[in-house]
């Protein structure tokens, strides 16, 4: 802080104006003060500090100067999306920047300069040519919601410390249930950490409804239970499987055809063949939105499969559940609404801060069923106010972020409308990238066909591979492409955008976009930079 | 805004300095700006727009400015703690606040106005008065470090787009292994979304350790497994056998003495009784600071139980974890070396903002082994760095949102030595409380002798009760004081303090005492504000 730079000499008259002044000794944190002049203000001199309100504002004023830079810089074409370092350089310590934590206090001084060179160090997931994730963008309304609820630090578990996000929550699932085409206004849902913990409680919810002797006597008390998820589904439905004591054996991974999307006569198969066994199948996963291929599950015949052997339908809507806010694209999850939960992530499509995701249930009750335990020191039921209002038996957290605000902010700021068209054009950039590169032999697509989310699946095939037939050498090479690519991307620092293999294809790019700040140039920019790095390979 | 005040006629000429006014129509959020004059600036009128560059900075300024006045009267005790209002009463919304989403957007004066008016009716919990949870107090460190993190707004998954988090976040957790006292460099953890979530992956641990094959074959395919707890601990351990398909009947309830710490002989006769009934004791729960009482469980003679029957021993220390960094008061947690996982919450007692729990394993590579799946389009083998540097296969969730920053950084300003002192000083303003009120006739200690941790466990005695011999009448009277009062406490808004009743106990108040910014006065206030709201009861 430009106010409390060392003095030279502890003996000349203090040039800092009186109320910038490191306070005396204050008892609330007890560090000692005895050398703050030479080392600059000190935590201590801050609130709850008795004078400390002036320095509080200052060093806070400080930070945001700090990260008003960062958010200018974020969209600013001319910097760079990130500037790599290995683990083992920033674990070494840059100059002036030491991770390791210590004994003693740092001076304020310090700790701007740390807050400098974290930023420094990170990477701009808000770049308008970061594309790396499913995740991008920095929503400027959402920045502020978050900025707020980290300042009312409070938690989600009860109306008593939450009455107004604990509303703002409650109306906002009730919007997206509407919105998925529920029409009974029974239903429930929570905010979850993420969309893995929110598959997870559909499987629970799932679970609870048909034996929910489940949950007081333990998965040895009932038969075999299977659950059925494609093989481009997220993994975090096995990753569920595994810890709610089901196996990942028993889930059954279905078959997809070339474009991703689940093959229901093999879906239909695979429970007739588990029933066989002696087995009960208990659940369904489709995927409204893959990760890799951004394919939609046929919903309506996976609906009727799962009426038919009476089993729960869940959707995992955590990257294409943005769609349902576009009237030009929501009939690519047409029978959502015929669905008993759906998993449904703010913080992909819809471009809200991480992280903000939503697990939804058709039939109320059966959250609150299968995960409260009552506690009576928490959720007394002889408060003075409507008890049903807390949300905290529903979840299987106790406390709980505020992940609500941002996101109705972001609603408050848009609209309906807002998100709707931020959506359309992410889907209009994705057509225009795969338009722009399906018939140039400098590319190869993953799969046939437009896309029908943003994600856009590619090889680049480098000059040397162009023109070579398919053998396992080409494929071998090919596999090393995009890494390479990756690698040299990272350390330049341009532009940054995911690859995998699938199944039996070797290594590809994915595109997605979901970052309104991109516009045609950042997709024809990633497009030349992945063949600027790639033309001597 | 006060730049963008509406115009009352069309055509006069815009007084609007030109950097101030609504940019023309931009394509990134298509919302038409026909009438932005009327209506004030709008979302479109912010980045990623051409000219949105200097308007986003003066609103992102005009919200700092609002939090800035909400922290300083958070820390003005003239200021209530909540302006209390019942759940209906803002759902049919307050005058200018509608919690109602709709398809069109506000403008950005009105989202001004619905920050200001979310922080006006929520809860001021970093008041100094307020003493309603284990999670209390304001830390301005902590608070810039997590408008950092949202302005980042990253994800923990890899190291990729993670850099400098990841790494904090080894090193924190490193720091907080040897704290515990475990020698073994080898240790894991990782940071999740809460002390339940934390204590649901030790009994995922200590599962995948004993029996590895529930992983793949489920809980059908390993004999019937046990957990033990006290009935005194976090409703979270039952929870997590519910979720993780043990049943809430195989989570067994050990005794606790008069002071809420377990008995180890019931312990040790619960353990034998399971496996003479022919079911596996798998993993026993001690808790470091009970969420009622804050009762340390004897963690040594727990240990020596765990050891002769060869159980996981997980030490639940969300609440008391923050006493490790005490030199007075870690004796409380002697034997937590001996653990085999530890739940410990920076959160609660180190006063770190929501949320920020740990759980720590002892031994590397559980963590990983229970939860990988090796997803090869997030966790690519073939990256240009160190892939042994991305957590997410060693979680449950996929995305995971930055919970480390605001505690490194916390940790870099105060040391080692700021921790302490905070916390000794709440442990000594606890023994105040208790030392004022133990001989009073207006109060009756819930457990005899001095707190352990800040928990100060009381009844108020209303004048119409005191002398009234112990009787049904006098319990069920008394059952009803602690609601009555807290009541009236929530509707003056002066503070706040929780209650619940506690086995045969009725309701009583625990007080607890998190926040550095609380006082001797602040404690003295509580108590004359509960004698002043009891007085006529």
């Amino acid at each position: 802080m430009a106010s409390s730079a060392p003095s030279s000499s502890n003996d000349a008259p203090d040039p800092t104006p009186p109320n910038l002044r490191p306070t005396t000794y204050d008892s609330w944190c007890g560090v000692a003060h005895g050398c703050t002049k030479k080392i600059g203000l000190k935590i201590c001199d801050l609130l709850p500090s008795k004078n400390g309100e002036e320095q509080t504002m200052q060093f806070l004023l400080e930070v945001v100067d700090i990260l008003l830079n960062y958010v200018r810089k974020t969209f600013d074409r001319s910097t760079k999306v990130l500037d790599f370092h290995h683990p083992h350089q920033l674990l070494e310590g840059m100059e002036g920047f030491n991770l390791e934590l210590s004994d003693n206090p740092e001076s304020l001084e310090q700790i701007l300069v740390d807050c400098r060179d974290t930023l420094k160090y990170g990477v701009r997931t808000g770049h308008p040519r970061f594309f790396n994730q499913l995740s991008t963008g920095l929503d400027i309304i959402g920045l502020a919601g978050e900025w707020l609820t980290s300042t009312a630090n409070t938690n989600m578990f009860t109306y008593e410390i939450a009455p107004v996000f604990v509303l703002m929550e409650q109306i906002t699932l009730r919007k997206m249930r509407e919105i998925i085409g529920w029409s009974n206004k029974d239903g429930d849902g929570i905010f979850s950490p993420g969309g893995a913990i929110s598959n997870m409680y559909s499987i629970m919810a799932a679970r609870y409804k048909y034996f929910p002797e489940v949950k007081t006597k333990g998965m040895a008390a009932v038969p075999k239970l299977v659950l059925f998820t494609s093989e481009h589904s997220h993994y975090s439905i096995k990753k569920a499987g595994a810890a709610l004591g089901f196996g990942t054996d028993n889930v059954v991974l279905i078959k997809c055809n070339e474009r991703g999307k689940i093959i229901p006569a093999d879906l239909e198969a695979k429970i007739l063949e588990a029933k066989e066994k002696g087995y009960v199948p208990l659940f369904v996963n489709a995927t409204a939105g893959t990760t890799v291929y951004g394919a939609f599950d046929p919903i309506q015949e996976i609906a009727d499969i799962c009426e038919k052997y009476n089993l729960w339908l869940h959707v995992d809507a955590a990257w294409g559940g943005g769609l349902l806010m576009s009237r030009k694209h929501r009939h690519k999850l047409n029978g959502i609404e015929r669905a008993n939960s759906v998993t449904w992530n703010p913080h992909k499509m819809m471009g809200v801060l991480l992280q903000c995701s939503a697990i939804l249930v058709r039939e109320k009750g059966i959250l609150q069923g299968c995960n409260q335990m009552c506690a009576g020191y928490l959720f007394q039921p002889d408060k003075q106010y409507d008890v049903s209002y807390d949300t905290g038996d529903k979840a299987i957290q106790c406390g709980r972020h505020v992940d609500i605000f941002k996101f109705w902010l972001m609603w408050k700021a848009k609209g309906t409308v807002g998100f709707e068209n931020q959506i359309n054009k992410c889907l209009e950039l994705a057509e225009y990238l795969y338009t722009k590169i399906k018939n140039r032999e400098e590319f190869e697509m993953v799969f046939e066909g437009e896309p029908e989310h943003t994600n856009v699946c590619f090889w680049y095939i480098p000059p040397s591979l162009r023109g070579m037939p398919d053998s396992d050498e080409r494929r071998e090479k090919l596999h090393r492409v995009a890494p390479k690519i990756k690698a040299l991307m990272m350390e330049s620092g341009t532009t940054m955008v995911g690859y995998q293999p699938q199944g039996d294809k070797v290594n590809f790019f994915r595109m997605v976009i979901s970052n309104p700040a991109a516009t045609k140039s950042d997709i024809d920019f990633l497009i030349e930079e992945i063949e600027r790095l790639g033309q001597d390979l």
